[in-house]
């Protein structure tokens, strides 16, 4: 998950010259030290579809902290909307079958016969049509996936003070492997706060999407009754992933984003930001949270 | 940049419970109020390219925060290797010619009939190719650009001192944009510390592409002897965007990755990391840096 490099730490004498003028700083006295730091590590990862007896074709490329490399790829298909269950992958592993050595960095995921193949062709991230009549609402269109769940019916109730105590459990859990500073954390809870589940990457969505992975391989989606936790802000990708995974209340240290609120809505999560110390904000379904 | 959003805040009179168990928190009593909160707008944005008088075609969607849309368009078609100049441009504009009302999360850009057309069927990030091969080094290749510009022979120096100035400073210039906690930022700097453009995002690589499209239209690329900082992490796609944009100097607020390191060193960027209060740590090149 980490690596060492060579760094040259510096500490300057002045505090930051925020109202000093440009020349202000310029007199400062510094100290350098050179000394070995441990940096996150973040690769390439290629997934790529097909069926038994068939050649596998690249779907995506993400860049990711190597580990738990298949269940970012499971949970990648299925937050995409590609596979439905366990059950539709036949197999999945560390590509073989090259003479490259780094082939840690390719996921090869056989799909049943019963499953459509991905089209390797579009994405939806670059994709084409003509129209000039799309502008806008196909754009957001084109970035939607459909949630085979309605979390909207979760009965789920939480209680903020469990809430609170999240984010601290996360970090203590987060605290054996992380040394590095530079690692997003997701965490999924039981409604009583009890972490079953965390796994961290350099990017939040891989992050999710292990957790998602890792729920697939366990038999344990959707996730009705959990509480899904992220290291950083809550964007229109992560409240989709949760929807797609069947996670009712996602939870965020930092802030969301108008998009994520409004689908929240749109979804029935609930949806906390700003999860700091004792307080919080809930930008959706706040019915759920006991006060 | 943003919009109101109703929120309940909720404060428990419990601090997070780390080393409690699982119902020690249960207790807790919670006050909550329900107030508007000023959110950070995030929307999607297609980004369509074409010659004149020829249709245009969508090459890709990214999620946004409105504002700067044409710097934004721009200077993703740059650091993306698509347009070399401003001259390569004959238009860019939010779209027109639609019946649908959000016609601002559309960009137009129209090519110069010299310029190739870049390939609106394939894409760097969900692209098709049935070798087998080409695992891992054909997935970093394929999310690799190449930069016009050589950095590593660029003459800055920059003191620590200075470095260390450059947070508060953008911080300075953030905050009147934001009160939505959920910005990202991108600056521009000279070596002596004056910030010369700041751009704000939900997705960090969209503030750095901000300060790129506004610097290709300002007739200011390369951007040789200045320094570029980033509110966040430093990303493999961030160290790649500075190189394209010829930026000798990339400081981040956080962590940087390993592969950001490792392109840093490839391409002779000189790459800062957590750059906070007085002490940074140097990661490549720090030769450029004087203390």
């Amino acid at each position: 998950m980490s690596e060492r490099r060579s760094v040259l730490r510096i500490s300057t004498d002045n505090a930051p010259a925020t109202a000093a003028g440009p020349g202000a700083t310029m007199a400062a006295v510094a100290v350098s030290v050179r000394e070995p730091d441990t940096v996150v590590a973040e690769e390439p990862l290629e997934i790529r579809v097909g069926r038994l007896g068939e050649p596998h074709l690249p779907l995506a490329v993400t860049m990711r902290t190597p580990g738990a490399d298949l269940d970012l790829a499971l949970g990648f298909l299925f937050t995409e909307g590609l596979i439905a269950t366990h059950e539709d992958v036949v197999t999945a592993q560390l590509c073989a079958g090259t003479d490259e050595p780094n082939t840690y960095n390719v996921v090869d995921v056989t799909l049943g016969v019963h499953v459509p193949q991905p089209d390797t062709d579009l994405s939806r991230n670059f994709y084409t049509t003509s129209s000039c009549g799309v502008c806008g609402k196909a754009s957001i269109d084109a970035v939607r996936t459909r949630s085979r769940f309605d979390i909207s019916t979760d009965p789920i109730t939480v209680l903020a003070g469990a809430l609170a105590s999240l984010p601290d459990r996360l970090r203590l859990a987060q605290r054996t492997f992380d040394r590095t500073g530079g690692l997003h954390a997701a965490g999924l809870f039981t409604a009583g706060g009890d972490l079953i589940c965390v796994r961290e990457d350099v990017g939040r969505h891989n992050a999710v999407d292990k957790v998602v992975g890792w729920a697939l391989r366990a038999g344990g989606l959707p996730l009705a009754g959990h509480v899904l936790l992220v290291s950083g802000r809550a964007s229109f990708e992560l409240v989709q992933k949760a929807s797609m995974a069947g996670v009712p209340v996602l939870a965020a240290v930092s802030a969301p984003s108008t998009l994520a609120v409004d689908l929240a809505e749109e979804f029935g999560l609930t949806l906390v930001g700003f999860l700091r110390g004792a307080t919080m904000n809930v930008y959706a379904r706040a019915d759920r949270v006991g006060v």
